[in-house]
């Protein structure tokens, strides 16, 4: 199969989007951009061996690759629209794609985002994902909006998607039932793109906890220019992590709750008079909604312990070149 | 240097684009979209030891990487203006980033292009780049349209970089002068943006030469339902590449104008009856634009040589899967 047939066999399904005027198969795709409304545009690269383990199941890597950018639209409070995918391959396996494409069409489906273009070549495997999204004009969230006495917050729970990866490294033992929640976590996050909606006028910053809760704060905080408190107490977590921090693996379980990066789960400020509709925002999606600190002047991330004391250390985010 | 202080040093230059509301450093950038304009949005991966050799300058390949965008954005008559990087390095060499950024800005510069995002990751090099550009609504220009009876025309000239590229691989021999002027074309090929957006309304289809001129001329034909003739003995070729013709080097110098990718020059269609606009085009402009031969109803593509005889078997062009 050639790279042409490769490409209309496997990612090209015709235009279903009105607003395309040419998808797949031209120098570049066409769209039609809503009026009235800002682009929002995030790219996301994921390697072998970096990102994903070479035996990962290609329909999950499919899932993910588009995840983790729809999981910027939902941090930027955009609406996804339009995706390419350029992609490195050692080869040319239907098998392999069939299951990749069916997972990111999957996931693409569900959040009414077309793939309008791409790029294949051959290569150590490697996914290079576009996301172009939409926002009402001035309406995006930002990471640079925070203010002083601003609630913190976080969607869902954290720590689950780390707390599997270092069940896959052996450094943690689970469960066989936990151990398959935590790792559809880690596998197949769910974007919360549909927060991210809805905390446009709401949330005055917003990221997605993609690094690991206290560095991807620190980047909200340092584009604020603003310290903040967050209580390590208040943090939500799963059962299995909770079992952690009560066990011998409390380290193990700080450095999942505070640093475990590929939750994907929101991490945004709002202020003390939005507690109401944050509330109701909650109950409307049916998706945990916790405040777990405030912001405050200066510069400094301060996290309490269960007694109230500050940490010493925080573990440390991931950082691809430190 | 981690991650985020290699972005800031070596690729946030601040915004100086006033329809940037959110550039690098955010989830997803923000930009506001020209009224009354569709967005042309392309993804090219450039993988080391496929796109480029390990020893290439990286001053060429900052250049490269967009370039071949732009390239894309001129076939689709696109006004390029906001670009996002996603790249994989073996390591955080400075020397290194310096200079492809130089390269890569010092082209982005000189066609009002900003980069917004992107994302840096550690792995086998690679570098993925987004382009967005934008039209106005209706006029792109695409590889579908070409009609029975259209001229197809190709810009400045064909060969040069697969001639390069075989005199690096010891298949063929230059002198110094020659061989500077070919390798040029294939590390730093100039992008036809202007050429793109003077022949909106004028083409009636476009695409890039990267692959080869018959294989990507075959991509129109396909998608406009056409079938095309045209002569060798017209096809734009440089003196170096004349010369090879006349002599011993026939098949290296057929090879290198019908199927060598990497000029980046455009093939284009139009109407026998915009013949004089065409040529104010190239005069305006100052581009060799050549035609070369003429679209048909059927399909098939012959390719006569200079008796006027129809080759029986094309150079291959390039196919990352075959």
């Amino acid at each position: 199969m050639n790279e042409f047939a490769l490409i209309d066999r496997f990612f090209n399904r015709g235009a279903q989007d009105p607003a395309v005027r040419t998808g797949i198969g031209d120098d570049g795709a066409v769209v039609v951009p809503s009026p009235g409304c800002d682009l929002v545009v995030a790219v996301d690269m994921l390697v072998e061996g970096r990102h994903f383990l070479a035996a990962a199941a290609p329909v999950t890597l499919g899932h993910k690759t588009l995840a983790v950018n729809l999981s910027d639209m939902a941090a930027m409070g955009a609406r996804p629209r339009w995706a390419l995918l350029a992609l490195a391959l050692p080869d040319c396996d239907e098998h392999w794609l069939a299951d990749f494409t069916r997972g990111l069409f999957t996931l693409a489906d569900r959040f009414d985002v077309t793939l309008i273009g791409g790029d294949t070549t051959r290569g150590p495997r490697n996914f290079c994902l576009t996301i172009v999204g939409e926002v009402p004009a001035g309406a995006a969230l930002t990471r640079a909006g925070a203010r002083p006495g601003d609630d913190i917050y976080v969607s869902g729970s954290l720590g689950d998607a780390a707390l599997a990866l270092a069940v896959l490294e052996g450094r943690a033992a689970l469960g066989a039932a936990d151990f398959a929640l935590a790792r559809a976590r880690l596998d197949t996050p769910e974007p919360r793109v549909a927060l991210g909606e809805r905390l446009r006028g709401v949330a005055t910053a917003a990221i997605d906890i993609s690094d690991g809760l206290t560095g991807d704060l620190q980047h909200i905080l340092d584009r604020s220019g603003m310290g903040a408190t967050i209580d390590v107490a208040l943090i939500p977590r799963s059962a299995p992590l909770a079992a952690l921090c009560e066990r011998a693996g409390r380290d193990l379980a700080l450095a999942c709750l505070l640093a475990g990066g590929d939750d994907y789960e929101l991490c945004f400020m709002a202020a003390p008079t939005s507690r109401d509709v944050v509330a109701a925002i909650a109950r409307d999606l049916d998706v945990p909604l916790t405040r777990i600190g405030c912001v405050s002047t200066g510069s400094g991330l301060v996290v309490r312990d269960e007694r109230g004391a500050p940490l010493a250390t925080l573990p440390r985010s991931f950082d691809h070149f430190s």
